[in-house]
């Protein structure tokens, strides 16, 4: 019987960089379960005792010594969680000094100095460019298009809106998005609204089995989800981005950060927003 | 003259883990200026040798080593970044051996375990979520609530679409929203559509002066805009979450991660992918 161990994700913020920095730790022990349990905002003391009671509560349920991953600026609180029984890997703290070294200087130690809240303008370019996104989603607007930052194209179904908004929601990128359909295909150009934009464009595919199951899901037994239509909308799609030195992905084996984080690492964009 | 270091943030996989790590360390040196460059999917030896000829050359350029931030999960691929002329902390290696210690068992070691592609059920929950997300908009349909995790209420631009695709993207949650009107702040009534999902409901404010701001920026010198009526619909709508029982934020010094790690911490919701 597999021994379950608790993992605790412990931040004085959202916990959201030491979650996934623990999380893929842990990937890494094919063989063995855990339960992971995300403790975000421990910004005070009393939380920070709190933490540890229950922490020790584990460890007594578990029958066995829990794992804290943190991210913790206030030496106190550290010091606080540092008294659980526990294995305690600190994540700031290990290179803040190795930092502090290299860089013959001493760090602010302020709580939440990256993600602030009054950091409006990042707020502002987010909630923009979503706005941004959704108002130019499936070809749905070309007005302002000038703005956009890049402009995906794909048939339908390829993931366009899904990675548009993820590069809103988390680069403030301006990301509008264009269905490509029969009409280009029987044409063999692009729609006449993306001829003067062609350096934002981007494409992206994927696999025909892939979109024929995607598309069953929405419309069963149509023309639309058929594996024939699929496989012709694909190879059209790849044909004409490929005459129109389009670059584009194939989105079938890649999650929404990867497609999102590839595309920003071919196209240079720039992040707006931290 | 403030001397400019540049940080490098390497990573086999998307680099999203250790850029975000990375930039709230040096966060903590409010002094000093980096330029900051992320290069994600070093998987190879090739590209590992590349990236120590880009960083070599930085540190030609700067006059200063830079600093590398990584998360490498094979050792030479490790070994050839070590080489590099700058700072090197490696985020996987240093905790990985902890952790074998503690598990007493060996690590597999393979590159992107955590955030796989071939992670299907995952995909498809951010899809469907975000598909969820954007049918069940601003009130759009109430069809389907019961499937909501969520139901996000307040009023119009007080943030809850964008904290609803963060929700979906970020964490598969289905969450809906529905904005509160005149006519509920007349009748001190919830919405009949949401009579039966108030188990679902939490509610999201914003300070008046603010969204008069934001809605400005919409309507110039409208009612809708004018800071009296932002008073008004604010004070209403707290009024009536209060009375109905429905916890709510203030979403006014928060950013969007915030909001959403809070809102799901407060509630226990559980997050559906990784």
């Amino acid at each position: 019987m597999p021994l379950i161990r608790t993992a605790y994700f412990v931040s004085d913020r959202t916990g959201i960089t030491i979650e996934r920095l623990g999380h893929s730790l842990l990937k890494q022990f094919e063989d063995l379960s855990f339960t992971e349990i995300t403790l975000p905002y421990v910004d005070t003391l009393e939380k920070a005792s709190a933490a540890v009671m229950q922490i020790n509560q584990s460890a007594i349920t578990d029958g066995v010594r829990p794992l804290i991953f943190s991210t913790l600026v206030n030496s106190k609180i550290q010091s606080i969680l540092k008294s659980a029984n526990a294995l305690h890997l600190d994540c700031f703290n290990i290179f803040i000094k190795s930092l502090e070294r290299e860089l013959e200087t001493h760090s602010s130690l302020t709580i939440g100095l990256s993600h602030r809240a009054d950091n409006m303008p990042d707020y502002h370019q987010r909630i923009k460019s979503v706005n941004y996104s959704l108002a130019h989603d499936d070809g749905t607007s070309v007005k302002d298009s000038q703005q956009a930052d890049i402009i995906l194209v794909g048939v339908s179904r390829s993931g366009k809106t899904p990675t548009c908004l993820y590069l809103a929601l988390l680069y403030g990128i301006c990301a509008a998005n264009y269905p490509l359909i029969s009409e280009d295909f029987n044409s063999m150009l692009l729609p006449v609204q993306l001829k003067n934009f062609k350096e934002k464009l981007f494409g992206l595919t994927i696999d025909p089995i892939r979109l024929h199951q995607i598309r069953s899901e929405r419309k069963l037994d149509s023309k639309y989800a058929s594996l024939e239509n699929c496989q012709y909308e694909t190879q059209e799609a790849e044909a004409l981005m490929r005459q129109e030195g389009i670059p584009y992905l194939d989105v079938t084996n890649k999650s929404i950060e990867e497609l999102a984080t590839t595309l920003i690492h071919q196209t240079q964009l720039d992040r707006k927003v931290y």
